[in-house]
C-alpha cells in the first residue's frame, strides 16, 4: 500500500496529525528510571522510557518519530535499544518515522534505504519512513524511491528546517528562488510521480513550524507532498502557525512535538499535577492538549467530524 | 592535540595521504567468508572482513573510513560490528574517519558529536572524525566544534560531492557563487578559527576527485582546510585529478578508495594473481599501487623524502 495512503489512514483513524517525537535524554528521564549511569543501563532506560511513552500515545496519535541521534549517542547499545523501540511502536499499531536525516549517494543511499524502509520483516530496523537530507542531489534521493515503493514506505526530505541558522544556505537565492524552493520543486516532482489514492505521493518534506509564511508558500508549491512539521512547542511554533500547512480536508501535514510531550512532567503546566511519579499522566495530558490545539486552530479539526 | 596536527602526523608517518574506505557488501566478500546469509552472520562476516583489511593496511596508510550505511543496513547487529571495527582500527594505530554524513540541529547535533567524536574512551563509537552534511546551516555544524576541540577530533563537511547528481543543488548560483562555494567559505572560516601548528584547522571539506577543476578552486579558496577526496578509482577519479588538492608540502588532502582496495581481488588486474583465496594480497597490492600513483602524480610524493 502506498505510504501516503497508509499515513492518511492512520491520521484519519486517530483523527489527528500529531506526531510524537521520541528524543530520550538521560538528564530528563523521570526520577528513578535511570538506575545507573553507564551506557548499557542508560540504553535500557531509554527503551523502558520510550515503551512507556508509546503505551500512552498509541491510542491517541498516528505515528512516532524516534530521533536516531539520541540512541546513537550511546553507541551500539543505543542502536539495539532503538531497534527495540521501533518494534514496540509498530506492535502497538503506530507508524514509525525514523528521524535519521540520512544521505549518501548511489549504492550507499540504497543501503540506508534497505536498512530503514519497510515495516515488520521488510527491513532490519522496520521503520515506515525516514528523514533524508538533500544536499547530495537527486542520486542521493532516488535510491530511496524504489525501496519505498516496494515496501509501502516513504521519505521526508529536509526542505525548510525549523532552526534559526537554517536560512544560511536554504535561503540563498538562485534563479529567483531560494534554495529550499529548488529542493521543494524536486520533492514535489517525485511526489507527483508516486501518488496514492488520496492525491499525495510518498516523498514528503520537512518544513518548520517556526516559519509559518514558508509553510503557506510550500503548501501551495507542493500540492502533492506531505509536510512533516518540527518546531512545535519548545521551539516556539504554535497551532496557528501550522494552519496553512493543511489542505481543506485536514490532511497534508503531521506536526511533531518531542520534549513538550515526552518530558511534559517537567513543564510548568504539569509539574505540580503530575511530576516524575505520574509522568505518563503528563504525557497523556500534553498529547491531548496538542491534539485539541491543532483541532481548534487548523483544518485538522475536520478529521473529528 | 589538534585534529589537523594528528592527521598530519599520521600522514607524515605513513608518507601517504591514502585513506581506505571500509564499505563491506555481502555479495563482494571473498568466497567462503559469509557462512550464512542471516543478518547476524553477515554482521560477523563484515567484522572479520574489515579486521582482515585493517591488518593489511594498518602499516601502510594513516586512516580508514568506515561507511556507516553498510553496517546500519544490517540493523542493530551491524552497529555492533561497526563499533568493533572502529575499536580494532584504533588498536592498530589507524585514525578513523566515520562516514556517517550526520546532520541535525542544536542539542541533536550535539548528541551526534558526543556519539562519534573522540578516540578511545572519549566517545562511545571512538572515531577521530565524522563526515557532516551542511544543509541545516551553521547551528547544525557549530555543535560539533566544541566536542571536536575537547577530544582532539575533527569533522569533514560535504562541500562538492563526487556523484553525477551532486550539482543539482550544489552548483546553484547565488550572489555570484555556487552553493558549494558558500558552504566552502563557511567551512574555511571555521577551520581558520581552529588552526593547529601546521596551518590547518579541524573542520575539513569533502570534495570529489571527479571534479578536478573544483578541487583546484577549493584548494585556493580554503587554504586552512583539509580536503577529503572521494571518487578515486571506481568512480573515475585519477591521481592526476587530485594533484591540485595538495599544498606544496604534500599536505592538505586525503584521498579515499573503498571498493578499489577492499575488493581488489575482484578487479581484472588482480583476480588471476590473487583471487578470493589470497584476497589480502590483493588489498596490499592495490593499496601500494594507489600510494605509488599519488606519490608520482601529486606533491604527496614529497612525503617520502
Amino acid at each position: 500500500m502506498n505510504f501516503a495512503d497508509r499515513l492518511i489512514a492512520a491520521v484519519r483513524a486517530k483523527q489527528t496529525p500529531v506526531l510524537v517525537g521520541l528524543d530520550p535524554r538521560a538528564e530528563s528521564l523521570p526520577a528513578g528510571m535511570l538506575t545507573a549511569k553507564d551506557i548499557v543501563s542508560t540504553a535500557k532506560a531509554y527503551e523502558v522510557f520510550c515503551r512507556g511513552v508509546i503505551d500512552v500515545v498509541a491510542p491517541l496519535v498516528p505515528a512516532v518519530k524516534p530521533q536516531a541521534a539520541f540512541f546513537e549517542q550511546l553507541g551500539p547499545a543505543g542502536c539495539v535499544a532503538l531497534g527495540e523501540v521501533v518494534r514496540y511502536a509498530a506492535s502497538k499499531g503506530l507508524l514509525v518515522i525514523m528521524d535519521g536525516k540520512r544521505n549518501d549517494i548511489g549504492t550507499t543511499a540504497q543501503a540506508y534505504a534497505e536498512a530503514y524502509l519497510g515495516p515488520g520483516d521488510l527491513s532490519p530496523w522496520g521503520a515506515d519512513a525516514l528523514t533524508v537530507s538533500p544536499y547530495l542531489g537527486e542520486d542521493s534521493i532516488t535510491p530511496f524511491l524504489q525501496t519505498s515503493k516496494d515496501h509501502g514506505a516513504g521519505i521526508f526530505v529536509l526542505v525548510k528546517t525549523s532552526n534559526p541558522g537554517g536560512g544560511r544556505f536554504q535561503d540563498l537565492v538562485a534563479d529567483d528562488l531560494p534554495l529550499y524552493r529548488h529542493v521543494a520543486q524536486y520533492v514535489e516532482q517525485l511526489s507527483a510521480a508516486t501518488l496514492g489514492e488520496n492525491g499525495y505521493g510518498i516523498v514528503g518534506a520537512v518544513a518548520g513550524a517556526t516559519y509559518p509564511q514558508q509553510l503557506a508558500e510550500l503548501r501551495a508549491a507542493m500540492p502533492h507532498t506531505w509536510l512533516l512539521i518540527p518546531g512545535y512547542g519548545a521551539q516556539g511554533g504554535t497551532a496557528a502557525d501550522c494552519a496553512a500547512a493543511f489542505d481543506e480536508r485536514g490532511l497534508g501535514a503531521v506536526v511533531n512535538n518531542s520534549r513538550g510531550i515526552i518530558f511534559a512532567h517537567q513543564r510548568d503546566a504539569y509539574r505540580e499535577k503530575f511530576g516524575s511519579a505520574r509522568w505518563q499522566g503528563a504525557v497523556e495530558a500534553a498529547t491531548r492538549e496538542m491534539i485539541d490545539q491543532l483541532a481548534a486552530a487548523t483544518s485538522a479539526g475536520k478529521l473529528r467530524s
